[in-house]
């Protein structure tokens, strides 16, 4: 492992790996390193780059460590990861992905990650994505997350891109059967001439079935962002999905979000709002001492927070 | 003027025509009556059909009236309609659309309205539309709004569908300069196989425009709704929509309502909810002596009132 992984690493990791739990390191398209626990297995995908983690059912408070990062330019690293989760089971999967490049040529990571959560099943996913480096080639990160959740299953994403990505586009899907749950909490910043662009599509097909999508984002400098969602009820269910982003400097954002009722009770509700930060905001804090860069920043962290 | 045409016009009349105003009334694709006013004329339209409606400007208090009316199956009616409202007049258009069938071939009105309001220039603009008769073929209402708001202008309009149309598509698109102001009350309710569809497109070019568009809607039995708005700020600027939709029977309704902020001092705003109207309100009002029915007719009526 080399040591801008061991520093990109320590930028996306929420929790540091453990010794004792069950991870995989993806370093520039190769495994640089992989422990199976005796509830956790982690083994190659046939036929095609990346791995395969099975949760055994009932298997409860076990962390799986799936990280993976880019380290210099040049790289086009393409994975596909499935999970498959086992009835009954509580576990945390921490994702996350780093691209450092100091190179004239893009550098990108393509993670394609499919859950499929047996009946009861439960799952926390985090995931946080950073690109570093002063290369000047396209620091690209283009996660696809496809999701499929038994009856009474839950998953909650949580998904956070806080700088220097160059482009991104992130694509959601979910199905949802009876009494499934889906959560997702989505904070982006963009700054520079970045452009981030966020796709969800949730199906709730069974009866109970609930989904709540919160994004949150910052566009500054000349960045853009697109936000994408659709929400579609064919059961009784109940979706919500918000949107809120905060406009600095030339920062521009499309929202475009989607509610499709195809059931009388199916309850679904939307809201988005974007705008800069309101003058009387900046002022208490200017008035506690702060300048307006510093009040401006301070605001902004509490918003993503 | 036919007795078909008559009860149309009785039934999409917000206010009956008077004596003194200016009128145009269209009857299957030709002009059944017609007056201008020393500052409200009307004239043919060259080179396509339809009229030119031109307001002197300063023009206060006046209403022009144009109903179109299609009182037989096999009419298939396009119009093409233009407004220049001179600087600071301010009136009232009252138009509307009947569309009665008996037979089982398409019955169609397909309207074009053009607004060019000039500085400082408003207009209250009511719209309702309605179909009737036991025709089996379709009753369609296709109406086009292209609106030009120059600095200070403002249009409110007030649109409603309440029944009968068999297929409906509503596209409206709206320019607004410095300080113009845009309105849309939209409501629709439809029923059987009934299909309505909506679509807006604001634009907001001058500092200080601002939009306001609301739409509710109620649909019952097997019909589908569509609900599609894009607000783009491109200056400073602020813009709200907000879209509520009652499901009842096997009632759909998708909605899809974009922002575009492409400005740090655009505000846009957005709402939606979907869903069949709540169980505690219904019991509220059969406890006061309501049936079921009576209850949920009661609430739908004021939620399109």
């Amino acid at each position: 492992m080399n040591q801008i992984t061991d520093e990109l690493l320590r930028l996306i990791s929420a929790n540091p790996i453990d010794g004792k739990s069950a991870f995989n390191i993806r370093e520039d398209s190769q495994c640089a390193g992989r422990q199976s626990t005796e509830n956790i297995s982690i083994e190659n995908k046939e036929g095609a780059p990346g791995i395969v983690i099975r949760v055994k059912p009932g298997t409860k408070g076990e962390t799986v460590y799936i990280p993976a990062c880019v380290t210099h330019a040049g790289v086009d690293d393409l994975v596909y990861n499935d999970f498959y989760i086992g009835e009954g089971a509580d576990v945390t999967v921490q994702a996350g992905c780093g691209v450092h490049s100091e190179g004239e040529e893009q550098a990108r990571h393509n993670g394609i990650h499919r859950f499929f959560l047996e009946k009861n099943a439960k799952v926390l996913y985090l995931e946080k994505h950073i690109a570093t480096g002063n290369g000047t080639g396209e620091k690209r990160i283009d996660p696809v997350t496809d999701i499929e959740l038994a009856e009474g299953a839950s998953l909650e994403m949580d998904t956070v891109q806080l700088g220097g990505v160059t482009s991104t586009t992130r694509k959601t899907r979910a199905v949802l059967q009876k009494d499934a749950r889906l959560v997702v909490r989505e904070r982006i910043m963009t700054d520079g001439d970045e452009y981030a662009r966020t796709d969800f599509v949730v199906r709730m097909e069974g009866e109970g079935g609930a989904c709540d999508l919160v994004s949150r984002s910052v566009a500054r400098g000349n960045s853009r962002q697109e936000f994408y969602s659709t929400i579609k009820g064919n059961a009784p269910c109940t979706g919500h999905s918000e949107c809120d982003a905060i406009l600095a400097e030339n920062g521009k954002v499309l929202a475009q979000p989607g509610l499709e009722a195809n059931h009388v009770d199916a309850q679904l509700i939307h809201e988005a709002a974007i705008g800069k930060i309101a003058g009387e905001q900046l002022l208490k804090l200017r008035t506690l001492g702060l300048t307006s860069e510093e009040a401006e920043e301070k605001i902004i962290q509490g918003f993503l927070k």
